[in-house]
């Protein structure tokens, strides 16, 4: 494993740790296979425990991690107290979904008659899969990495993970990891229910091997696909979540762009720029209407955008990508540059300036319609219903689309509504897609490629889905079952439960 | 498309159609879109009043779908008529799933503050994925082909189907369709919620075509890996949930052996002859105690399966398969030929003579551990827990796994039942894996190679979630939303949600 580096400087940290070879990860995940039978032992009550203790030692180091993190990272000790806090808040999401039992699914059939004959005893619940790989991402080192919604919800349903260090922020890794395994201990566990490998052979090696039964991943659409399709090619194949990212398309109704141009303006320019624009949910494009109101949000958010100084990105390959892709978009036919923002304000950073280009309707295409990982924004000017419909049609599926809407909006909203709901996981009214809220509700995912797998979110309670399978008791004796199965569970085991068809919740 | 034939006299049946050209393929598939868009428009209660016409239309064509599947398939009339109920039941239950309206698995997390600051609006639910590629298998011509669990699934998912008619049964599945045309027609549908494609290239290019975004096939372990091999390599991956069978052990414990050696060596030969072998859950093997009771047992197996006459199997290929597995399987080093049934009824016949073999337990490897479709069960003796325990671990995931035990085996029992269900989709108890109960709970899958995607079944009202996905609406306006998760639905929109964390069901 070659040394992170300081974005700030362009200097090597110092290198943390080496390679896993084979053979740690052969130990890694027999180690993982133990652990999986103390999170079963634990229970979920044992399980929630586990889980706030994590979210409580996190707290602990908040100062270390933050600190390590922004060294690692450059996203500032702001933005990083706001992830880990985030953070936080999903292990105990997870704990109060634990203590709650629907997850479980428990379904119960007594056996009956039926117009098919007698019917036996059948009782349906979920069981964690087995051992889970995790892949971070390099802009979320506390919230998408060693700790996040994937570790959560994975040791939630029962299931230890792997996890994959970040090359760019592996001492977070490491110091994420020791907090997770003090939660751990604190809650009477002997294995550890987390561990690390290093090194990309090592990252392979884990998507390939037997003991792992499904794998988080959050990054780049190039490596994801990659591992997909390694998952997909195994000798047994096993589920691979993958978030991607996407273009995230922002559409403007003509009654908004009149009634709210400069402040939706503004409004796009924070957003597009959060983060020097690292966010897998960064609004790529953004359609106005032809007209005054168009006219005068394009003018507000180029103005904006012009203000916006330079911003150290998460490391120098991120930046020169970052800026070779802004220099391929500007020189394509049909583009025009509207705004760049200010030039860096550290010598020798991987600093990415913020950029606003004009799309004729021909130039959305190719490169100008992906996602690019960065603080740019492309703006391209539709005239009337026809062609906007027209323009989302070019549209690939994304994690996200935005509308902005007036009431005088509201029968071209429906119409925008329905082509974008076909094609997105998650849609924003008046607002901007960037902060992904954590919450029962919550659905971060969309059809390929913005994920690998639309049925599941890897954010938000219903996340620990992906990390459970059915199995069905047929006529099994009540003292052998499951406990939230039985026809008289103890209280601790008492879950809403569907019994003969109805849905039944505890007493 | 080669004609089909008559499995009891080998002969060649009238050929139906031609293959279906990739024309005709891209025809059905722009039709099944604008299917798609019908099925939306008539809601989740005229999908139910569709779903149950559909069951009528079947239930009116009883005699000739028996008839002609009964000419194909040699199945026999009682066996497919109880397989047309089964269907006709399953349309019924997921008209009930969709009026419950649980299956759209709808949260609402209103606006507020929280521990990471204010948050927004967010509710979820689920929607139809799009175009659904159904593949159905030769031993289901009602139940899972053209009609079926994938297909009755679908369209109360709200997904329109295409259907690769099985080359063993196609004048079954025209049929069949007519049914289902019928049953949409009289829903005031204008456009065929299902259709057809014939030959076996239509159905690769099935797998492969844009408009298909997810494929239910239930099949062989090799078609079916090749085709969710095609399905992961698309340029836009789709979730292939194929079936593929498995050995389903049976397991019996000393006291039940001793207990019930001749009750379980006659309900094992009903069960492993049952439709002359040809059912995904057959038990494959079973593991007996030395001792008394198991010879008994064995002793009973044995003396009725040689009473079992030959029957006429799916078709000479697959009669052929089985008879040269068999052979293989008894050439095979520590296997001896315990019994053979009666020998073929009718000349020139697809027949299939059961075969009941005892395997040494060092013989317990290779083709032996894997399914033999067909009329034929394996033996093996364990001496002890311990060696139950090895033997176990030997099996591959399958469907099903069965216990045999009485109380006294209680403690074994626990230990047996820990090892089984962390590697099959359903436990049975003192029964026989043949007959899967279509209920809300009843679960039909496994970890692979069981099925290529553990999380999901085949059979029961948990099968729809297979063709939906979440999408989350942020701050979207009251009347724009989805009724079911508007604050104030109409009475048809009320269904069981969650709100703000808490579980609620309708008044």
């Amino acid at each position: 494993m070659s040394a992170a580096v300081d974005p700030r400087t362009g200097e090597a940290l110092p290198l943390v740790a080496a390679d896993s070879t084979e053979e740690e990860i052969d130990a890694v995940c027999a180690r993982a296979e133990r652990a999986g039978a103390e999170l079963a032992a634990i229970g979920r009550y044992g399980r929630a425990g586990m889980l706030e203790a994590m979210a409580d030692a996190l707290e602990e180091r908040r100062d270390r991690l933050v600190e390590t993190a922004d060294r690692e990272t450059a996203l500032g000790a702001q933005r990083l107290g706001g992830e880990l806090t985030r953070t936080e808040f999903q292990l105990r999401l997870f704990a109060e979904v634990l203590r709650e039992g629907s997850y479980l699914e428990a379904i119960v059939d007594h056996a009956g008659p039926t117009a098919m004959g007698p019917r036996p005893d059948v009782r349906r619940i979920l069981r964690p899969i087995g051992t889970v790989g995790v892949f971070g991402a390099s802009n979320f080192p506390l919230a998408f990495s060693v700790p996040g919604g994937d570790t959560a919800s994975a040791l939630a349903a029962g299931c230890p993970v792997v996890a994959k260090v970040h090359p760019s922020h592996p001492a977070t890794c490491v110091l994420a990891h020791e907090a997770l395994l003090a939660g751990a201990g604190a809650s009477g566990l002997a294995t550890a229910p987390v561990s690390l490998v290093f090194g990309v052979e090592a990252g392979a090696q884990l998507v390939g091997h037997a003991a792992v039964r499904a794998v988080g991943f959050t990054g780049s659409l190039a490596v994801g696909r990659l591992l997909a399709d390694a998952a997909a090619a195994r000798t047994s194949p096993i589920p691979f979540y993958g978030e991607l990212g996407a273009l995230n398309a922002v559409v403007v109704l003509p009654a908004a762009a009149a009634a709210r141009a400069e402040e939706i303006g503004h409004g796009l320019v924070a957003s597009f720029t959060l983060g020097v624009g690292q966010f897998c949910t960064k609004p790529g494009l953004v359609l106005v209407p032809r007209g005054v109101g168009g006219s005068e949000l394009v003018e507000a958010l180029v103005s904006a955008a012009g203000a916006v100084p330079a911003g150290v990105m998460l490391g120098p390959s991120i930046a020169s990508r970052f800026s070779e892709r802004v220099a391929e978009i500007a020189a394509s036919p049909g583009i025009a540059v509207l705004a760049r923002g200010g030039s860096p304000t550290l010598e020798g950073s991987a600093s990415g300036t913020p950029a606003v280009v004009r799309a004729d309707v021909g130039a959305l295409r190719g490169i100008v319609l992906e996602e690019c990982f960065g603080p740019m924004l492309v703006v391209a000017t539709y005239d009337g219903a026809g062609e906007l419909a027209t323009l989302l049609d070019l549209l690939e599926p994304a994690l996200t689309a935005t509308v902005h809407a007036e009431p005088q909006d509201e029968g071209e909203a429906r119409d925008v509504l329905d082509t974008l709901v076909a094609r997105v996981g998650r849609i924003v009214w008046n607002g901007y897609p960037t902060g992904v809220a954590v919450s029962w509700a919550m659905h971060h995912g969309g059809p390929y490629p913005a994920t690998t797998s639309s049925l599941h979110t890897s954010v938000g309670a219903t996340a620990i889905r992906r990390w459970l399978r059915p199995v069905a008791y047929q006529d099994v004796p009540e003292q052998i079952l499951p406990e939230e199965l039985r026809d008289f569970p103890g209280a601790g085991a008492s879950v809403p439960r569907r019994v003969d068809g109805m849905l039944v919740l505890p007493g």
